[in-house]
C-alpha cells in the first residue's frame, strides 16, 4: 500500500460497515434514493466544476495494447460525488425533480497526505437536485441532524451561515469584490491561524476602516436571535444580505417543526466552506469534543453546478459526509464498539468421521442466525483449535467429541464468561436465542 | 461518462444494495470477516501476481504539483481483490490462520468494453488464507451455494475440476510441459469457438496421437461417479491426476456433509479456468438459463500467490462473485424485482402554516420504519404534488389539508390499489404496521 491511502484490517471495517449501514438507514428514512456512478469520469466532466484545480485530479491511463478507444488524459477519477451527480442529472433528464438522491463511494485526491486526511476516502452524499424551496435545505440538514442522532452521538454543532450574507461584505465594508474569496478564504483558515492571526491577514489586505467593519461583523455573538438580530442591524442596507438573513430565520422555523434540537445547531458568520460553487445556506458539522478534526458533514446550497452540465440552471443543495474522518474521530473519543470477528462461534472439527455432523450443526446455527464458523486449520490438536478461538476471539466454542456423541449433547464453551454448559444436541440453535 | 463503465440509477442501485446485503450477509453467516484496502495500489505490487499484463492496468498519477512524493508510473488501480489480499496478509502475519475474509469494493481493467464487461466493475471475494485443508475449499464452494440459494437463485451449477489433474496431461498425452498453457488456454475458449473448433486448433497444435489422447480425457461423460471412474482408470499411473481425484472424492463426500444439494454442481473436465496461479481444485459457477453470459462466481486453490509477496508458502483457496455479472444475467432473467424509489409515503405539503404537522408526521412515520418525504418541489399546487408521487411511484400519499385538519383524520390514498382511507389523525403509523 502506498503512503497516504487507508488499509482496513477486520476490526475497523466491521464497524465501519455498521456505520455505514446506518447512515444508509437514515438515507433512506428520509426516501433519499441510492445512485451508482463509475470512479473514473472524463477529466474534462471533472474539470467542468467552477473552481476545480486539475492539480489535485488523478489522470488514469492505459499503458498497453488494449482499450485503443480511450485517449492520452481523457480519464481521471472522481474527487468528489457532486459533480458527476451533475453530470447525471444532465444525462437523465426524465428523472422527476425534486431528485433526491444518496450515494456512497471512494473519492481520490492528489493532495499531500495529511493526519486524518487520505488520498483516497469514502464519501456519503445527500443532494437533492430541482428545488429552490427552503424545506429542502432545511431538511438536508435535518438529516444531518438525524444521522448523528442515529448514530448515537448526542454532542455535534452543525453550524449554519448564508453566502448571500457574506457576499454583502464588499458593498458593506468597503471593499473591491474580487477581494471577496481573498477575505474567504482567510477567514476558512481561521482554526488554522487563530483569531489573532486572522485580524493581522486582514488588516493586511484591507483599508483599516474595512478591516474594521469586517471585524464587526466577524465578531456578532451572543444566542441565535441576538445574532440575526445583530447582524440584520449591521446588514440593513444591503439588500442581499438581507434576503441571506431572512432564509436563516427561515429555515430555523422549519429545523425547529422538524425537531432538531436547539442545542445541536448555531448560527456562525464565520463558516464560509472553502468551494465557490455555494449560492445560499451553508452548513458544516463538527464534534463537540474533537473540533481539531474539522468539519465531518458539511455542505450548502449551489444553484449553479448543474447549469455546466444542463445549460439550464438546476438549482441543489446538499452535504457530504466524510466518512473515514467520522470514523477517526469516533475512535479518538473512544466510541466505536470493536469487536475482531464477526463469528459468533467455533465448532472445533475433531474427527473426520463426524464432520458431518459438524457441518449440519453449522447450518442450523446459520439459520438461526448464528454466523458460525467450522474450524478448518491444519493442526486439528484439540489445543490448537481452542487457541485459534482464543486468538480470533470468537466468542462460542462449540465441542463435539466423543464423550459428548455418547450421550448425545454438546459443550458450549463462553469464551468470555470462561464458563462451559454441557447442554442436549437438539437444544443447540435454542441456547443461541437467549 | 466514458464508455464502457457502468451507470446505476434509483431501480437499479436500490435492487443492487438489496443483493449486495443478501451476499454479505451470507458471507458473515459462515464467519468471514470483512476487509477494506484502496482501489490504488502500487504498480510493482499488481504485477508481482504471477500471470498479470501490465496491459489491462490503468496507472494512475498526478499531474500538477501537489503530491510530490509519488514517483512517477508509481501508482495504479487493483484490477482484482485477490492480489490486493495477498499484500495485506504479508503486511499484516500476526492475523489468525486460517484468514477468513471477503471484500466487495470496484476494480478497474483497461480492455476493450465488451457486452456485459465494465472496466470498472464490483467484485465480491471470499478467500480463506493459510490452510491446505480440503474443509477450505469446500466450504468456498459451500458458501457459493448458499449466496444462490439466499439470493433465491434455485437453477445453476457448480463446475468442479482440478488443477492436479490438468497439469497431468503433458505426460499422459505425451505433449511438452510448457505447451499446456496453450492447450489450457484453447479449453477455455470452448464456449467461444465450440467443440468442434476446439477439436480443430487441437489438431493443429498437437500430434493425431496427442490429440486423440486429449479428445478421450475431455470427453468423460456420465454422472459424477462414472465420470470419476473414468477419469481414474485413464489417467492410474499418473500420480498427480490421482491425487487430484482423490481431492475430487473428498470434496464430494464434504459438500454432500454440508448440505449442498447434488444438483448444484457437477465435475466438468474441461472446465479450466484462465488464471495461472491455481494449484488445486478450481471451480465455476453458470446459472442454468444463461450459460452464455458465463461464470458468475468462480475460484479455486492458489497455494503460491502470497509467497511472491511473503517469501514463505502461504496456501489460500477462494472465489470471485461478478456482482454486475451477476446483476445482468438477474436482469436478463427477468429475476429483479425492481421499484423506482426506497419512499414508502409522500406528505403533502400544502400550507406554509401546518409545516409543524407535516414533519411531525414525517418524523414519526420514520420511526415506525416507513421511508416518508415531505413533498419539497417549488409548485405546491395539489395536482403537482400528486403528480410527483405518480412519477416517482411513491405507494402512498398522504393529505392532511383544511377539510382533514378540522375533522382531525387524515387521508390516506394507497397509489397502486387506487383507492383512499380517511383515518384519525393519531393512527397514522398503526395503518402502515398491517
Amino acid at each position: 500500500m502506498a503512503g497516504g491511502f487507508f488499509e482496513y484490517g477486520p476490526a475497523e471495517s466491521i464497524i465501519r460497515q455498521k456505520l455505514l449501514t446506518k447512515i444508509r438507514k437514515t438515507f433512506e428514512d428520509f426516501g433519499f434514493d441510492p445512485i451508482e456512478t463509475p470512479a473514473i469520469e472524463r477529466m474534462k466532466v471533472l474539470l467542468g466544476g467552477e473552481e476545480t484545480s486539475e492539480k489535485i485530479i488523478f489522470q488514469v491511463r492505459t499503458t498497453g495494447g488494449e482499450a485503443k478507444d480511450i485517449k492520452k488524459d481523457e480519464l481521471a477519477l472522481r474527487f468528489d460525488l457532486t459533480v458527476p451527480l451533475a453530470r447525471f442529472v444532465a444525462a437523465n433528464p426524465e428523472i422527476p425533480k425534486p431528485f433526491k438522491r444518496y450515494q456512497i463511494g471512494q473519492v481520490f485526491r492528489g493532495e499531500s497526505p495529511q493526519a486524518g486526511r487520505y488520498r483516497e476516502f469514502t464519501q456519503a452524499d445527500i443532494d437533492i437536485v430541482g428545488t429552490q424551496s427552503l424545506e429542502a435545505d432545511a431538511e438536508i440538514i435535518t438529516m444531518i441532524y438525524a444521522v448523528f442522532k442515529n448514530l448515537g452521538i448526542n454532542k455535534f454543532t452543525i453550524r449554519i451561515n448564508n453566502r448571500k450574507i457574506l457576499n454583502a461584505l464588499p458593498d458593506f465594508a468597503g471593499f473591491p469584490e474580487k477581494k471577496l474569496f481573498l477575505l474567504l478564504r482567510l477567514i476558512d483558515k481561521k482554526d488554522k491561524i487563530g483569531e489573532k492571526g486572522l485580524k493581522k491577514e486582514i488588516v493586511k489586505l484591507f483599508s483599516k476602516k474595512a478591516a474594521e467593519k469586517i471585524f464587526a461583523f466577524l465578531s456578532v455573538s451572543g444566542n441565535k436571535e441576538e445574532k440575526l438580530a445583530v447582524a440584520r442591524d449591521l446588514l440593513k442596507n444591503y439588500p442581499e444580505a438581507e434576503k441571506g438573513i431572512q432564509e436563516m430565520v427561515k429555515i430555523a422555523r422549519l429545523l425547529e417543526a422538524s425537531g432538531v434540537d436547539s442545542s445541536n445547531w448555531d448560527i456562525d458568520f464565520s463558516m464560509v466552506r472553502g468551494l465557490g460553487y455555494y449560492t445560499g445556506p451553508i452548513f458544516e458539522t463538527v464534534l463537540n469534543a474533537v473540533p481539531s478534526i474539522g468539519s465531518v458533514f458539511s455542505g450548502g446550497r449551489y444553484d449553479n453546478l448543474a447549469a455546466v452540465f444542463t445549460g439550464e440552471k438546476l438549482p441543489a443543495v446538499g452535504a457530504s459526509l466524510g466518512v473515514d474522518r467520522l470514523f477517526a474521530a469516533l475512535e479518538t473519543l473512544n466510541l466505536l464498539k470493536k469487536k475482531a470477528t464477526v463469528a459468533k462461534a467455533l465448532i472445533l472439527n475433531l474427527a473426520v468421521e463426524w464432520q458431518s455432523d459438524y457441518f449440519a450443526f453449522a447450518k442450523k446455527l446459520r439459520e438461526a442466525g448464528v454466523n458460525t464458523a467450522v474450524y478448518i486449520g491444519d493442526d486439528r490438536a484439540f489445543q490448537a483449535q481452542l487457541a485459534y478461538a482464543v486468538k480470533k476471539e470468537i466468542p462460542y466454542v462449540i465441542i463435539y467429541g466423543e464423550e459428548e456423541r455418547k450421550k448425545g449433547t454438546i459443550t458450549i464453551k463462553d469464551m468470555l464468561k470462561r464458563e462451559q454448559k454441557e447442554i442436549p444436541k437438539n437444544n443447540l440453535a435454542q441456547y443461541f436465542k437467549k
